[in-house]
């Protein structure tokens, strides 16, 4: 394990630009045994084999890392999640190019390997299909279905998206029909847009899927909104997946289908930070981020890295 | 069949960004029968599923009919090669995300619709991957193995990358190797870098193909050169695939292998009109183009796209 | 007319960045006969001759056309618009550069192709001049004065800019002073920043028009003000002219006058929507969007191109 | 004195892109002399040799002046800025790059100029260290600490930053410390995100310096927060202080270190406004501006350039 | 007159990117009574309202000022050009946008203005129109028509362009047939591409243009190419004319309608020193440049300066 | 030490996206005992706090990283570096932001460590002022002053710049001043525009500092001036400094200060390989790149990458 401080020690601390790149600055490992003891690892999914649309979440977890900034108190939580909890960079999945088979299989058993040290994995994607492998190795892990709080502009419930079965159009449909995710506790936030019909609503509702749309959040606020989503999850294990195309596209612009109408940052943080501290979170992943640029700041690559950082903080508070 | 200048017969000419997106601004259909009596039908192959490294170039097609200039003379050449020739724009193959098989299997049908009404195909990828059912196509169309002319930094004559073996770095090994390339015919011009390796030179030579380094370009220059590759493919059918990554970066950035150190512009377009002249050309592809604009969706596009989307909707409702 | 879906049919969906480039993938024609049965009638106008500030409004239609997204259902309206509507994309107005003149009359023509066919017109911009021709066409189609209802930062009444009458920064004062617009049915939302002056607003209080601003958005809510923008245009026939600069620029950045504090792209995709359905819209425009990505020639595109156009060059020396 | 709009004066007007770069357009000096009778006089500080994370707001003065429009009345408001008052662009203070003592001293000095010349100094940086030069000459120039507005993610009330006394992290401490600011007249607006931490809060608390979060932007409205600040800072001499990291990045993406969750352009202008008309201003400054187009040079500009010169060498040659 | 190095007198030297932007730093009038003794004048043509293609040279004079540098000697030709010229930056001509009439007019007399007090005009486009106004105030003050030597990818000896005969495309047409450039020394270099076709080709022949082809300067090198042109003009007064397109697009990508396989840097470079210093230069002018970095408003820098103006619309309001 | 290949062993290579990022996916480390039996370590050294005009370059290691490729064979001289080499990458020195003197000594002290081990640094930059550091520390270790050959458009021989003496613009004419580097063993190639001046030169011919220029290698090839660069040094240890704007901006627009008419990719590549085949190197550092972009390939670290991977191979030729 290579802790990226250890070198500032004698000058004071590293800035974000210089030093190993992991994420806010942690330690970094590749190796399982060093997971004893850790609360948290860090893996990067960095795959793009099965969109539909624009490619380019291949480069996200690389983005994510350099737009991430380094362990200090959340101002409002009043609580610094990585003096709460061990965080470590477990590095990324060792993905292969033009292979999505291979490449989830690698995703699950490097997300097992996290879990069967103990401690939570939280995946930058990666397109949404890397939610299957997620997901199944989390099911896997804790013997049983799991909950799911999924933000997202699409359900991702598709039965195909081009007559293609394993996309990212499809991972959620997957989970439940495998029964890796509890339908009757998995619920939607965000949704908007024109995808997908009545047939996959139909087969949603038949299956106690409960889905919130962007509406819903306008109407309703936010804190109404995460209310019931944890309602709906109740007490047992539960997945985050964050899709970033369900901010507006003017928060996060690198993305692979955006869809205007979408959620505020502020909003977005807030109820991670939320579910953070009010559920029994096992597992989260962050997918569909397309880093768009590097000479100022990506901001789709920093409010994916705060979205983790909400979601940790809640997790600290809930722990203390 | 719709020509792009014909709204404008009354008014004088279409300029370049303006009407139906054709390459040149030639007429469009997606109709086989009406390629008859067509030189030239250009074939856009909108595909990136196979790259190993940055993926992009389903976005090329559109953007290469964008850049591409009305028709016009030559002037060094003093021809205008749409007064000679009847060229077409027949269209992208029907490709399917996330589908490399049935893709590739689309191309190949799309290309043999062309070759079958006797007119040349160009197609433009896509990524390199693409050249193996181009040149089937030609290949079985015409009825034996065809002479290749092959610009590009690499050799794209590995047996597999990363493990995969349908790839943009193999589709010349595997023609040669099923028999739709000569490959004694067979010249490759522009190499450099540090791919591939012994194993596959090794193969090359025993096949007699024949590899023409930067070296050899910037040491003998571009006319002796193409003077060589001329006659190695010598009389009989020739099919032409230039990668768009033989150029050096400064001239083409937009790519996803780019190598330092590659041809310059002047050079590959006079290589390109010289072999267009002198061997008997019987299809075309230009590959691996990505442009450098489209990375991620233009956002102000988009909104402007789903405010006529809302309109509309709220029009439905009105209308039911 | 050409299908665009009809290529993809024996394989399942086109996906958006392939095929033909149509609007939201529709059928496209060229011809007027074709209109016949249509309800909804794309058009380009891509120019912007006629603007005081940044010039690019002319990329727009093939950019908003990209950015455009395939039928489906509304998950909020719960109904796809192209389901209960027929909309085909009638391409661009032939427009010519450096002649607004003849521009405003092949734009206004064009339209009238559309009414005259009975379908609406839906005018893609183009800089907001083109709003001239288009509600002009839409009130001597339909026999005298039309509502208006107007989404912009600016006003758009002034009698000259820079000395100029034919403007983008006049089309609203000409068009009520020509009785095109009838004031008193005219309704203006979102204007905010430094222009125009006295002398613009005691001439719209002159006619009764009415000017609601972005503090009466933000202090009212965007559903009052949709109730009222309702009420004053009334029953009759009603034009649609959004002005994307009405939005904030984070939500699109992408204009020639931006102006911050504007409108989120959530109130104004609702407006849009609830205006559709609550009035009668015989036509729209959507104005003085700038594609972000189109600035400069993409280079590696245009390179492209001229390989194709060298080797069809050196084809054709051939072939004579 | 150069007016630039004089050279239209028998024209018409000036448009934003064409004639002298000044900040609205208004007159241009660096004559201290000329500045008896002004009110507001621009100065530029463009620097930043001191910041942490991302450079580049050493280019902020010229591109705010690119994009800043004409005088005009406001439409909410209903008055006309430049109308009421003299304002005048006293160009930059002569900053020497890599030299962040000198360029403080020179921007002090030229801040003061403007001061002795009885007008109200609007200083746009440069990053937020320059706060300490700008806040100094005010409670030089009226003899004592005065009040403090600041608009701010961070509350840059460190005492040093990676071991630097005197950094864009550290000038609220210094100014406090060495009696410019009052702190009991001294409030920030805006707070988020993870810095600073115990130390300085409660550093904070001791002077009785008054905090304002970003959850209490959002939870009590910007009007009740702008009231509160209003009333802290009471009547007396006030500074005001915009880094421009308190908007959310999608509101100002261009700026070192971004914190998603932040305020709208709608808040912060109505608030500045609010601010200008209730407090007794005496000073302001905009700081930590990087524009997002400056990156790297502009290749075409930068030949452009360099042809004139190798013509004007030319020239020289044959002159002498 | 402003002299930007004068308020640095007393610390050091301006830096690049600040203070009064001036081409080069040189002292900046919009007095012609200031021009006497002067040797050039800089004069800035920012317009675009007649091209046929990509708009946005209207950005240009701006952008080659900001990328120009300071005085010094040239490291080849060991001079330097500022210390043996009197050189001056005269502004911008007051051009109006959208009114391309009243433009030339007043890029006309504005260069008049430069050459009735003895000065040598250096123009920046601007598009390539405007050396019909240019080049007619050189050949009015000289008493005749005017050698040209013209750098280009175009001849830009159209009749009309899209219909239009005041055009980019035009300008050297409408100058030989008008009298002010004689034919007989007037020498073109760098054409390639598509366009003009036979008609123009057989008008320059006719008149005894000399037309010098990318082809000849790859074949015979710059050396040859500018000794022929230099032979062509002559003795007499020259005016140089260079459209940045004359340059492959890697060299200049900014530019409206590029045309890969363009000269080099290094050569156009070298040429323009060559001429400078073996013609009697009377006027230049440099066009087509395309800034490749203010394609949208930089909403940073906008909201910045919206932020200001709201605290001035304050105070505005607070002293009334 | 972690080895980024490890973790895809048992699946293939790891493809360049993905996994730890060090240079060309070499073993990390940044702990010295491991440096053992090292031939050459990678140091990043992210800093521009003395940079005169445009900063940026302390984004470069982790762009250049990036970009660079795993190992392979050099098509052109049959050899695969780190076949021959065993390289690392030993992470960044520690530097501290606004803090250049504790910064450079971090430098010195890191590129000591590698010396004391026995292996070559290769310093990726950062500004030139990194060359003071970089070269103080292998005189230091070689026990006296080291022959330089130095490719950069400046002589960066200044004894101020701006009136700051440790600078950008000044390194090399501390480390002959302070004994660090022999005069009469220091050559630079590639000297173009307008910096330095006659004070400087004459300095240099004092004191015997070969100075070749652009128009040199144009005129004479780059296989001469390489001739004379390695006659001057002669033998004994040489360090090589490369700045990356020896390059035209059309090759590497990425940097602070562009000059056009530089070198090509192809001549800067081969001189870099051919230096490291005929001299005995013993340190390099490659400064001033600017990373432009993440989206598509970033052309300016790439080539960046190669310039070291050019010098390795030449290196690994000789050592063989």
């Amino acid at each position: 394990m290579i802790d990226p401080q250890a070198r500032w020690a004698q000058y004071g601390e590293k800035p974000d630009f210089a030093g190993l790149l992991s994420f806010s600055g942690v330690p970094y490992t590749e190796d399982p045994a060093e997971l004893a003891g850790v609360d948290v690892a860090i893996v990067g999914a960095p795959t793009d084999d099965l969109v539909s649309d624009r490619p380019g979440t291949r480069f996200a977890p690389r983005a994510i890392r350099a737009a991430s900034c380094p362990p200090g108190p959340h101002l409002e939580a009043k609580i610094d999640a990585f003096a709460e909890l061990r965080v470590v960079d477990f590095g990324d999945a060792p993905v292969l190019p033009a292979d999505p088979a291979r490449t989830h299989e690698a995703i699950r058993a490097t997300v097992r390997q996290v879990l069967d040290a103990g401690a939570m994995p939280v995946i930058l994607g990666g397109d949404h299909s890397i939610a299957e492998p997620d997901i199944r190795a989390c099911a896997e892990a804790h013997g049983g279905p799991v909950g799911l709080i999924h933000f997202d502009t699409h359900t991702d419930t598709g039965t195909e998206v081009f007559g293609v079965e394993v996309s990212h159009g499809t991972p959620m449909y997957r989970l439940v029909r495998d029964g890796f995710v509890d339908p009757t506790r998995y619920v939607q936030i965000g949704l908007r847009g024109y995808w997908p019909g009545e047939q996959e609503f139909g087969w949603q509702e038949e299956h106690g899927i409960t889905a919130l749309f962007m509406h819903d959040v306008r109407d309703r606020g936010i804190r109404a909104v995460v209310d019931e989503a944890v309602g709906v999850v109740g007490s047992g294990p539960v997945f985050l997946s964050v899709d970033i195309d369900v901010l507006d596209p003017a928060f996060a612009p690198g993305t692979g289908t955006p869809e205007p109408g979408g959620m505020t940052s502020a909003d977005l943080l807030w109820a991670c930070r939320a579910i953070g501290e009010r559920v029994e979170l096992i597992g989260m992943d962050l997918v569909e981020v397309i880093p768009t640029m590097v000479a100022s700041a990506d901001i789709t690559a920093l409010v994916a890295d705060r979205i983790v950082r909400e979601t940790l903080t809640g997790l600290a508070v809930r722990r203390r």
